[in-house]
């Protein structure tokens, strides 16, 4: 048998109650299956381990990463540590680094169609929208050099910069993944790409390479179309459809289009994401750190009633991209699924309080068990 | 009486035709005034330019609009002239930084409750939605140096840069401006600051500046609250009266932001904008470049069923901003509403094509013109 070694980072406010119930989920795929076995151990990270250890990652988490084959991340953050020199989202961008993973996989799409009247949206508008964002990770604005300003010291100009650099290979390797992701999907997704070439010499680079890795590599399998981000916002709420497929950018733009798209199915507890560091084709070693999109949701913390779907739905990620256990994913889905549409005693499907419903963590996280 | 004068840049595509109908109001507001005059100059800029003088924003156009008081401005671009070396973007980006345009004003609010059912939205979260966007124009990502990748060269690792760079200054004063439009709304506007100042030094200084520039010179009078960038363009989405007010950011930030903001109220073509050098204050001096938002709709130009009214409104911000005529804006404001209100024989206000109508341009400006 082989073994698997996920390392749980809980994190912080309602972090370790949505890990639990996904926890549960891996453990009961793992004890199903001859042929390999699941091991999760748990460790700080975020908030806590800047309490118990003085920084976001601990050089004892940090190692227990580096020794396992993924990672599954509750949340991080909170009023608070919101202010400090030292915070929780440092440990984040440090695992990004440290891992190179380069590829944030988000997902917007509706896990059960029941959930169309939640979005914001018209359900017209809203309907069919299905789109998998990914987002470069580890360059650009977020990892280029910077200056602080200097507001202090009197006749200063208080100037401050930040880089945006991308090279040929960046842009190269996140081209292929988002086509890998293309080739998964009956039949193949299209992907748009994502820039600000009528403004930015990032985005011309991109532009180019991502035409030409296509051309040179996926002619004829995989198509690409090229949008301004100004533009992509608009549709995106416009007309969403129309970028059904794989969203392809760069860092910043895909910080705000991810989180853009994921409040069109209408609730963020439900939406998974994957962070990765190569292609998730089932076949190439693909270390993730896997995490839902919601936050922390300090309010709600400790009350036993998060919805666990989004990190139940980032272990099937976990299962399908860093182990290539594709099947066991698909179960995990058509279990949310059904678990989401079985009618409870108020007539909708078993769900938690953001979805209108009266439903426990724990009792979301016993259904899908007992469908799977 | 007083000069005022006005240099009309009509631009490509439905450009012409638009500029034509707030041309017309300007003129007939000038006739009715024994206080001023308003004089108008048409000039050539974007694609028509480059096609009679090889560059988007020729000598004689600059001198035009030196000359001027304020710019109107239809819209440039358009398939012809999308993939050249000179492009008519280029027209607009250079206008802007020669005359200091620092501030981008774009409101995105609901001209008429009527039109409430062609929002994206669900009616009960549209409705209500009134915000201002303030972008920062002429500093940050678009401003900064850049490097070009080299993708020829072999053995190059074709690395590109953009610079974000922004200094005190820049921030105080569209802070200062932003307060100026929070104080002209009653009861006074608060100001929504968006940042990334979890991951950008330049949104560091931001956020700090913003805060003391507010606070030194606002204090108690205008509030100020601040989002990241990506957390607020999910809330322009799922609960954009949240963002009702002011919503203050820079320069690439307020390209995106202002353009997912755009299409709450439904229709393009009915969104107006302002590019200022000055406050807004009917008291200062305030060149400015006034447009709609839309493109040039290259489409349907030239068939007379393009909307003239975001060009409209466009004009009565200039009139508004830049020669301190409130009433006179406020007057063609309420001649729009009383248009798109009015049932014509469908039952539908006087309405073009894209409001589901069968108005032609000409048709609504004199409609207008009629009201007023
Ligand atoms: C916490 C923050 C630094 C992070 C980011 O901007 O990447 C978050 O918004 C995300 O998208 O994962
Ligand atoms: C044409 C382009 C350079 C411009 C910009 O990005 O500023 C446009 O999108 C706008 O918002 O006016």
């Amino acid at each position: 048998t082989k073994t698997y070694n996920v390392v749980v980072l809980p994190g912080d406010g309602i972090g370790p109650e949505v890990t639990h119930e996904a926890s549960r989920v891996l453990e009961f795929i793992s004890s199903k299956s001859s042929d390999y076995e699941i091991k999760l151990t748990s460790q700080d990270f975020g908030g806590i381990a800047i309490d118990n250890a003085g920084v976001p990652l601990p050089e004892a988490t940090l190692k227990a990463c580096e020794a396992a084959d993924a990672m599954l991340l509750g949340a991080v953050g909170g009023p608070k540590w919101g202010v400090g020199k030292v915070r929780p989202e440092q440990g984040l961008l440090q695992l990004r680094k440290h891992f190179d993973l380069y590829a944030n996989v988000r997902p917007a799409l509706f896990p059960s169609k029941s959930l169309l009247s939640h979005s914001p949206l018209k359900p017209e508008i809203a309907e069919g929208t299905s789109m998998i964002v990914v987002r470069e990770l580890v360059k650009g604005l977020y990892f280029g050099d910077r200056v602080e300003a200097d507001l202090d010291t009197p006749g200063s100009t208080g100037e401050a910069s930040d880089m945006m650099v991308y090279n040929k290979n960046d842009v190269q390797r996140i081209t292929r993944l988002a086509a890998a992701l293309a080739l998964q999907q009956t039949p193949t997704a299209k992907i748009h790409s994502i820039d600000k070439a009528n403004v930015l010499a990032c985005s011309r680079l991109w532009r180019r390479v991502v035409t030409e890795t296509i051309e040179n590599e996926f002619k004829g399998q995989v198509e690409v179309d090229h949008q301004l981000v100004d533009s992509a916002a608009m549709i995106m709420v416009s007309n969403p459809r129309k970028l059904n497929g794989i969203v392809l950018t760069e860092n910043m733009f895909g910080d705000i289009l991810s989180d853009e798209s994921s409040v069109i199915p209408g609730s963020l507890g439900l939406l998974p994401s994957a962070s990765l560091a190569g292609l998730p084709d089932g076949k190439s070693d693909c270390k993730g750190l896997y995490e839902p999109i919601h936050g922390t949701a300090p309010d709600i913390a400790g009350q036993g009633i998060a919805n666990p779907i989004g990190t139940i739905l980032s272990a099937a990620m976990l299962l399908r991209y860093s182990f290539g256990l594709g099947r066991e994913a698909d179960a995990i889905y058509k279990a949310v699924e059904t678990v989401l549409d079985t009618p409870d005693l108020g007539g909708l499907g078993l769900r938690t309080a953001d979805l209108g419903g009266k439903a426990k963590t724990g009792e979301v996280g016993d259904a899908v068990l007992k469908q799977l």
